[in-house]
């Protein structure tokens, strides 16, 4: 298991006092309710606080680990580790308004308890401290690296948001083809992991060539990644995600199994172009999804794009030893849930 | 007047340039629906659009102009100017969200129109834009001035959601006081326009401690725009600011007006305490508010900070011809719809 590896264990040690002092900003402190919104989505403070509210680290992970798989040195990643999980929790608060989620692992959304207002606002503060976090690269690398892993930075924000409009807006148009599908996947999840790849395998000192790889290695695993979680969306357990499994289907969010049976045209297509699904009629629905092949089909798109990851990991490290530590993240969070 | 100014006008169509050239990014071109949204809300696309729905500048101008007053190069200042600019605009919207207000300028806020979803996304959009233009100072100034630039933008966006996470959390409080009330504003409005200041001296290569007095000068600008700012919210008229004039006091913001009548728990005081202002309310209480004295000592305090601010300039400029333009239109800010 990747979690009793000592180093990833000293990483996530690292990454987690760094957010800690981050989100401790001197200037926050003059606005205590704002950093104790933030301190309650970190799942460090309020109702259902410890372990199980923590985040994986994945994405912070990915990016010291592809430093060390071109032989650098983790520690110079650690401001640009620290800004991807920011950014990624800055994420997931306007994600949560946005998609009128209740609940996250398990525990109440910054909007539920303290307003959309604040929660929109608590949001914005964080990505501040996302970029602040991905300064202190100044302080580690050389002038020219870190102006091109902020520009990388920077890019991936105007994709996250890009695909995020494509996800937001597809809930209102009836059927999208399942080219717009991956373009909006492609921004709202794949191009973070891909910017995690890049950002580490540049601040090893990477040559051009290989820091592409590891882009290569990032959206592939991103790409599946959100493939699975439409699975679980539709399939997977309430009690095994903390989320409620219906909401995909009642708010007409684009998912690919949808995507597939839309295209297909069959009963699923014909009941979904009558209306907003029904609470009551989501568990028929979807086993009616697994009827007309959708299933089947997120599972071979899944198991294919798992394959590309692995194989351009493997490009991207040659093989070595060194990305070995990698290679297991990866297939830990290929295989959650399933 | 400053408009006629032929080196403000100069400026003034650079600015609008680098801020199309922004909104045009390449990477924003794959999601057009956004870009649309980013138009409309700059006043170049859509209904309404024109010469009346686009903004007045004032923050890019006063980066570039206290550039000048030091007597530095404008065209070294463009990036922070834009970058000042695109935060303001990203905060309007995320603002227009949090106050629940339908317009801007007389025409539909980005929520109104698209729904809050896509609204807070678009605003997060346009967070990113201002950093990627603010970047670019990396292309006009030293690497060291850059990151201190970079530095203290950074931090102004911490003090901006500061500012704006006590401007909801008061709505809900009975009272607050002045102090806290001053600590508000100085978040929400004065940080912004004080490093607007501080950007442009150091951009202009002045020393520490001018730019200090450059800080000085916008922080009271701010303090003082937004005293009025709160005074046309309650008296301005509604076709003068594009702005319902009842909001305020319906939706319980802690404008000075009703600070100062709450400390003094008068009989605005007594009828505030019994529960939410009701619209038709709205005119007979903010007679009220005259009877008992806060518009005029609201009145008063814009004229002790707008002389501060005056006072604030001439030690920044040591009273040289090159602070004149800056002088011009910062007494225009000030004297706005009165």
């Amino acid at each position: 298991m990747i979690v009793l590896n000592p180093m990833v264990l000293e990483m996530k040690g690292q990454i987690d006092l760094e957010i800690h002092r981050l989100v401790a900003h001197p200037l926050l402190e003059e606005y205590p309710g704002l950093g104790e919104m933030l301190r309650f989505h970190f799942g460090w403070d309020g109702e259902g606080n410890g372990p199980d509210a923590l985040g994986k680290r994945i994405r912070p992970l990915i990016v010291l680990l592809s430093c060390t798989a071109v032989g650098g040195n983790w520690n110079h990643a650690l401001p640009a580790a620290t800004g991807v999980e920011l950014l990624h929790n800055f994420s997931l608060i306007h994600d949560d308004i946005e998609d009128g989620s209740p609940l996250r692992h398990g525990r109440a959304t910054l909007w539920n308890k303290w307003g959309q207002a604040l929660a929109i606002n608590a949001g914005d503060a964080l990505f501040t401290l996302a970029y602040a976090a991905i300064f202190d690269l100044n302080q580690t690398i050389s002038p020219g690296a870190a102006q091109e892993a902020i520009r990388i930075f920077n890019e991936t924000c105007i994709r996250l948001t890009g695909g995020q409009h494509l996800d937001i807006a597809f809930e209102r148009e009836r059927s999208i083809s399942e080219g717009k599908y991956w373009q909006m996947i492609g921004g709202k999840t794949a191009a973070l992991l891909s910017a995690c790849a890049r950002l580490g395998a540049l601040i090893g000192g990477a040559p051009e060539s290989q820091i592409e790889f590891f882009g290569n290695f990032g959206t592939k695993l991103g790409l599946s990644f959100q493939v699975q979680d439409d699975w679980l969306g539709l399939w997977g357990n309430l009690a095994e995600t903390g989320k409620s499994s219906e909401s995909d289907l009642v708010t007409g969010k684009k998912t690919l199994p949808v995507v597939f049976a839309l295209e297909k045209n069959s009963s699923f297509a014909k009941r979904w172009r009558q209306g907003p699904i029904l609470s009551h009629e989501v568990s028929e629905l979807s086993h009616l999804l697994i009827e007309e092949g959708a299933q089947a089909y997120t599972e071979g798109q899944a198991t294919r794009l798992t394959r590309e990851a692995l194989e351009a990991l493997e490009m991207a490290t040659g093989g070595s030893r060194s990305g070995a530590a990698l290679k297991e993240l990866a297939e830990t969070l290929l295989k959650r849930s399933r």
